[in-house]
């Protein structure tokens, strides 16, 4: 759970569903660390009171532009946003945060792991896709001791096929507070969001098209 | 590579087929950290130069025998052995340790992962079996750069139909010292094997029937 819009409402569908809910976030050495904050508030916002934060610092392995001090991306239009996978990609950092979840998900005797990849507004990276999302499914159920001698586990990711709009009209029918939730790869100083990189840009975008307002606030006030 | 047989016979085996190596252990807040010091000189004998050790701390996640403070199972006879899950599987640790290694498979441009996995005379692991590791190796290649859009990566477990006395007869001709390897999973002060659990009673009949003598120094001189 990043403190975005689409695991924060991955989060309240879940919740909706009347499971009973451990929430995980991730400290990975990300530059965005005021996701966390978010995330802390979005979950205490549901009344989710299991909530881990695991310590995993993805810069012993090398950069990207989420983790290193190189320049995250800004002003993309959408075909370019669209096109390829970009420099913010984390080397296999869904398969590390799904590993990570399946154990706890194993150590909790929980049967269900839900995560907001989606394939539709998002930024080309591969491991969000749902033929990705399947092969994981398979291969953790055949990997574990809950796959093997148990239940099995499921990964559902209820978002995968939603448009950015979708998700915030249906994360707003949900009575989810979107004022709580961080998207920003590249927050300035004070915690504002850029409003200028590829999740501010799908953020914003979403918003207009929901016919939502956003609550965001956004360093730029002035129009480039 | 945790510095045991299979994963030093691994090292052996992809360092002999001429491939540039990078070697990952873990330090995943195992009870048996002498192993790692064993991983060390077992990379340094081979002139593996790039040897990277990720911290991963797995006591985030709860208990195992082989992380917590509970009683690794002693003189466990073949079938108990070979008989279900026993209690020092991880959740998911393979799951984890090679999403792990994927990232760095990625940043060092590594198209191959060895790992020393094996489902003969092993411990009754669900991810230690073939399918398992087909399922990780298609499900890394659909959520990863290098699969989408590069070389794809391949996940070798050039062991895992061998038997233990086949993989000391193997590392023995690639002229592995495997003084340097240990493989028990509850060592005594001073980092002696303790010669009863599970790996360690694996480990001898696997040299007995290989004919070959066992230079590891066992704690227990007194037969019971």
């Amino acid at each position: 759970m990043s403190g975005g819009v689409d695991s924060s409402t991955t989060l309240a569908i879940a919740k909706k569903q009347g499971h009973t809910i451990t929430a995980l976030s991730f400290d990975y050495g990300q530059r965005h660390k005021y996701e966390l904050n978010a995330a802390r508030q979005i979950a205490q916002s549901l009344n989710i009171t299991d909530h881990v934060i695991v310590n995993i610092d993805l810069r012993q392995f090398g950069s990207s532009a989420l983790t290193a001090p190189i320049n995250v991306p800004k002003k993309r239009d959408e075909k370019e946003i669209g096109m390829g996978i970009p420099i913010t990609y984390v080397p296999a950092r869904n398969t590390i945060f799904l590993s990570l979840a399946l154990a706890l998900a194993e150590i909790r005797q929980a049967r269900r792991i839900f995560i907001g990849a989606n394939a539709i507004d998002y930024s080309g990276y591969p491991d969000c896709r749902p033929e990705y999302i399947k092969a994981f499914e398979k291969m953790a159920n055949l990997g574990t001791k809950a796959g093997v001698e148990g239940d099995g586990i499921t990964i559902e990711a209820p978002l995968i096929n939603s448009t950015k709009a979708d998700i915030i009209k249906r994360g707003t029918a949900l009575g989810l507070d979107f004022s709580l939730t961080f998207s920003c790869y590249d927050p300035v100083d004070g915690g504002l969001a850029c409003g200028e990189c590829d999740s501010c840009l799908l953020r914003k975008k979403g918003f207009i098209q929901a016919g939502i307002s956003d609550p965001t606030k956004y360093a730029l006030k002035v129009k480039v």
